[in-house]
């Protein structure tokens, strides 16, 4: 069985982190906070909290938010601190075992932690635990982290944590609860976004600023990149365990993760989309009638399209609101079906029209290939793909699940056979240097999954046919 | 506990039917039509099929196409007839009892039968029907028809059908089987749309076009009003069981049920909708920055209305993929954090701006207060509230659900209270006469529940406090 | 998939009725009932009751009663009046359809009816029915019923509750509510057991005493064969709807049924149970070590035949206790590891002896073949089967559920041949003068199963070979 | 929410472990071996294998055996080898994260380890891991073995494993899967029981000979004290990690945990329970009418004492079917309810009898109150209650679930008292000079639980009120 969304990239993870003055209903909160990132991770949620202010409790399951931590909603568990987060599994299948947080009790106490991102280093270090006699229940680079923070010989849990976060390399963007107190910690480079805010006493952090909204924490800060922040009834502290030189923001959180809602590295999703959208209207060489957008991942660069090009922007294919991911085919030949259940063009609409459609970026094509068929059955007259991204040829380390480079289109198509392939009378992708000057910088971002540049070192990366 | 969508209308009902000659897959058929008229029934879904060509086979239970037929998709069930049927439940909670379609054996043999609609003398056939010792077992109008079927002295079942059928009055869309042959029958005004096309061999009927086009037939027209359609492996044959003098059809099927992507009447919804947006620009009288559509049920309008008005439409909504019907909150208390939760303002796009906030209709204005909340604490400068449909204050006989007059917000203020009351600066319903000239007709359709002119008899109406 | 009771006979239904002058909880008191007579029906449960001491409230669904009525025990619902219903659902798979009480609207108001037995003339009149117009849902016979109730043209609900009793024949246990009043309904011979007691104002009907011990009602009585029983505010009545002058009690509610701690037809199950296996143990011809029972429908007549014998009883097969109705298995080859999960032998005890295995009737031999292997892999010397019932040979039309006569072994074998067939050294079964004896009459049971003797008309029978 | 069999004592877990020399469905054959362990363990199951060969699969989850694991009967999953378990979870709820068995990766390759016991010395060692730097993400005790091997210095995994096992104490009955090879080991002093056996190439082992049975394994010896049994390609190998001067098994599996079909400690449950009925017969003081057990923990005690004593053997409480683990009440005012829906008194046995009620053993007394309570409302004259073991006073630290101390009514009263305590006019307890005779030996058993004699150093023990 396979999911609605095989053909689209995978996310690993979302955080949360609350730390209240008052006791509060955290359980409750952090529901609200990782229903916000749901889109970030949908195949396990879990929290952990301080109950009566003392015990940790974890809760964690495979699932969506709503299924695995629904019963929270009911219940009042008072409690001044916790954590969650979202994940979405990668190789093979769910593995409960990697679900997060994890909560273990060590040398330095009981720690609770949940990370997002990937460590480019974890190889070296964990072949190092190993040899020292540590076990492994999972893949996750959180069990790794504790084990290092348990290993660590410094005096102090705060000086085990910083030399801990000085060994790793990649990306983290972490929650943690130890000693009553609520950490949150990220990487020297800040490749993935974390967010904090404070209101009538509450502290909220979270990777994206719309987990703050929702809990109505409306000002908020980055967590900065190699900053460490410590709140606990002390009140909060801030230490930086990493000069941070130059950042390496994942662009792909601009292009597609993130919530248009949301702000991330400092600037509004929305309008980075809409100019991603408006670069590729100004580098347009054919004529369309209408900008249809892929919905939802292509909505906000086609509006962005539209209004550059003085085209009319129309909802050309209706997305149905029942087909999530729970939705799950039994065949293989049912794909088309799959997707015909999701999207619908809108007939009248498409008629004679030659239609510029809009989407984020292309993995395999595959979906393409369909959403195509669909709009010429429904008669479109033609059909040119635009993407609001460049072409996607390497692999991530740094938390984006990306497929091999075998299966990524552009590693063995230029644009014009692509075209062909999917059934497009044109496609174009938007050049890298299109989207350094939307962004306002080539040197903050990483855009290694296009052009094979990692800002950290990496593990060797397999050939394009591996 | 409570739904997400409680300040909407709601429909009662969709219905499929499918005869192939060859043998097929009916009820994976059944599936994927049922599953695209998902929107108009969420709480029952069922379908019955001729299994072996022989012996009629009912499933159906409570909750959504995707959980309960689910397992339809796994495994063959080769046949040649089905219907489906999904259900809104309205008074009173859900009751297995009224999910359909029902099958019965009576003199006429074994029937199945599945109903959209409403019948307006309902209460005077059951009064009789139960005079004469009928049972009821739900309140269903299918099992009201299914006992005049049976209580029918004609020699035939096609006699009774058609002596039936012209003893109700209201609204029907009905799809039946019987002997292995496939029925299709309209009420003679067309209340509610049905529709049907045969491609290689097969013939589909639905409630929308949607739900043939997902199944590749492209070519269709109207079940007419009147009309019977009888389709076996002799052939088909159309009859007209009541001449139709004139035309009923449903304008809320226009405004918002059904699918944007459907035809229904003969007109495309898509088109019908964007001019309904088009038709309050005209007649605006405050400026406005942007154009937001309430997400999914304002998108089209406002599509409509910003191309006429020469503004810019953005979409200021986020509206997530994870709140759907199945998300329920346990205390009154998270009613406004279900709308967060399922809605959620693009900040850096609505700081500051005059929004023209367009949705399709207002019931009882909670909805609306809490979206405009939100949008002003997003930073909105002014919200200006616009409805693509006239003031609803009457309730409806033939298959919508309406709330009581006294719940119905226009039936007790103005729009310049109802503003207040909602919080936006200015708030517009699209006059009656407005929406007579998009249509282009006043008298083809039923406008009942905004201005109480019933086109047929209907039971005595509650006064405005009931 | 198949189930592990697959080789007993099925039972169709237990019912339950009270009626309580202070308004108690009513939906958990039927839980109570219903869970003792579990054993009675194991597809289906539900429960109606008078919420508020007005409107009827139905829910009934497939499942256990634990499952499906779990809900009610954390809850209140104080109400005066309820009925309840377990069901063994026969033919062709569960139906919800079949699940009961039935709940009708009519011209002589609501009623809601729970039903245990088979009618006999159930054919007839349902013909009738249907000739006259009317239409089935179900395949129950309280369906029926209740159409015959509604169609009555007697003056009072009572008067046509009359009628309809006088023309049914067979087996009916009934309890019905109507307009506030519960009534407890018995066929005129008897055929199904039928208690009522009374206790501190409160009055609990039910199939079997076990029903009402729970309640802790300890005194009760027998619903008279063709009495109605009528409680109310008013208080309680009792009428002769048909004079009863011959019974024919189903004797295998003694056999087998009815649960060991309950008394049915006027006399305590485990005692007659114990009598029926010293009656095998006088008649025996063979010399065994240990009387060992088939768990646990053979204990109580393997206690009789060990102390009549002067035998050890022994507990030589230990009965599992996690495998119930609920355990299934896929495939037909784990037939024989789904007997051995749920029964084994004690190697100890076994080994080396000559084994008098009992239990109590014989259908299709299979699982006894099975059992039978067990104890000789165990090291039985000798197994002799010993039943305490005559042999099945013949249909039920009064609420058992007995294969066809082709499947029942003893329609196609002599006790000698069977012996060879499941392995036995030997194999006897109860004679049907000796179950005379233990009774104590040969007239007020019926003994159609066993000789083909039916007490009242019965539709054709199929030969031995159908 | 609390469980029917809070009144009883909990037992930690079994474990399975199967090698084949032919692949076979490995997981379908730890389901059958599990199913049968079922009663030593209901809150979490879970299996691994290895899959074609190779990589380690591991599946848990909270549940019983049908539920977790019912998914593998329907499936093929071809293996050489396979270990499982099944757990009963002890404070504070049921924890996932305590399932098993538990797998890791190290550096002496991957290890998949099921456990059955509690080790004495575990805070100990627990202690030096911790300062090490090791993490815990549970509270079992397989974790902490797993990390002691990691942890080893010692050249291969067999080294590693032997220098493990000899710092453990207290008890420990292993199956694990290392590099294709099963191992089974068991602790030096036998507490837990642990059989091997082997049949047509494959071999089978498990916590009871009744897992074995199952399989069809007839042929079985114990896994001696101190062995380590190896399996794999070439063959299988045992060691003896530690030499066995003496034997402390306990006494507790063979009064009341062992399945009544198994062996354990080379001898026959159910010889070894009747003995115990016996002796109490011996030394009894009142005279009765009948013996009738607490079912099913006092059924083999019960024949042994009624055999003893010449007195008839009734089963005179009924017990239900359906009131398995999985039946929970609410409130706990339905303790009483709860009791009366899982046993029921025969009245007509009881009535006017002198009862000698069998029991296993008296943990609080409560639901033994309740049972005598029942028996004299069913009219038993005089109620006698007899435990075939010594009286309950000290906890286990070798796998048993005893409550506090403070909550054994032994502590804190005399048998005379607990008599009065729970309504009995009598109460005995089996001394433990008789246990000591039935038995054979006072010196191969632990009876710490009985007189608080140790035989290894275990932590600090608290006073008879904590």
């Amino acid at each position: 069985m396979w999911m609605v969304k095989s053909d689209r990239l995978g996310h690993y993870c979302g955080v949360v982190g609350i730390y209240s003055a008052e006791k509060v209903n955290i359980p409750e909160w952090l529901y609200y906070a990782l229903f916000s990132l749901q889109h970030r991770g949908q195949e396990s949620a879990g929290i952990v909290y301080n109950k009566n202010n003392e015990k940790l409790v974890m809760y964690k399951d495979l699932g969506m938010v709503s299924q695995v931590l629904g019963k929270y909603l009911a219940a009042e568990h008072p409690s001044h601190i916790g954590i969650g987060h979202v994940r979405y599994s990668t190789h093979g299948g769910n593995r409960l075992e990697n679900a997060q947080p994890i909560v273990v009790n060590c040398n330095k106490g009981r720690i609770a932690l949940a990370h997002n991102g990937n460590l480019s280093n974890n190889d070296v270090l964990k072949q190092e635990l190993v040899d020292e006699g540590s076990i492994f229940q999972s893949t996750s680079d959180t069990e790794l982290i504790l084990h290092m923070i348990a290993r660590s010989r410094k005096p102090s849990f705060d000086l085990a944590l910083t030399e801990t976060l000085n060994r790793l390399e990649g990306a983290f963007s972490i929650t943690l609860i130890h000693n009553q107190t609520l950490y949150a910690v990220r990487d020297r480079q800040g490749f993935r976004p974390l967010y904090i805010g404070t209101k009538d006493g509450h502290t909220v952090i979270a990777s994206e600023t719309c987990a703050l909204e929702i809990l109505k924490v409306h000002e908020y800060r980055e967590v900065q990149p190699g900053e460490i922040v410590k709140i606990n009834a002390s009140g909060s502290s801030s230490n930086i365990f990493a000069a941070s030189e130059s950042t390496s923001h994942c662009v792909f959180e601009q292009i597609y993760f993130a919530r248009p809602d949301s702000e991330v590295f400092g600037t509004p999703v929305y309008d980075m989309r809409k100019k991603m959208g408006a670069a590729l209207a100004q580098i347009e060489t054919h004529e369309g009638d209408i900008v249809v957008p892929v919905p939802d991942s292509g909505n906000t660069a086609a509006l962005g399209y539209a209004e550059e090009a003085g085209l009319p922007f129309e909802m050309g294919l209706t997305r149905s609101h029942y087909a999530g991911r729970s939705f799950i085919m039994p065949r293989i030949d049912q794909r088309e079906l799959m997707v015909r259940m999701k999207l619908a063009p809108v007939k009248s609409l498409i008629k004679g029209k030659r239609i510029i459609l809009i989407d984020d970026s292309l993995v395999r094509g595959t979906t393409s290939k369909i959403l195509i068929g669909l709009l010429r059955e429904a008669g479109a007259r033609e059909v040119h793909l635009r993407l609001s991204s460049p072409e996607l040829k390497w692999p991530c380390f740094f938390g984006i699940d990306i497929p091999t480079r075998k299966e990524l289109i552009s590693n063995h198509h230029t644009p014009e056979q692509i075209a062909r392939i999917v059934g497009a009378d044109s496609l174009k992708f938007l050049p890298i240097d299109a989207l350094f000057e939307v962004l306002g910088t080539r040197t903050r971002h990483c855009f290694a999954c296009f052009n094979g540049e990692y800002p950290v070192p990496v593990p060797p990366i397999p050939d394009i046919d591996g």
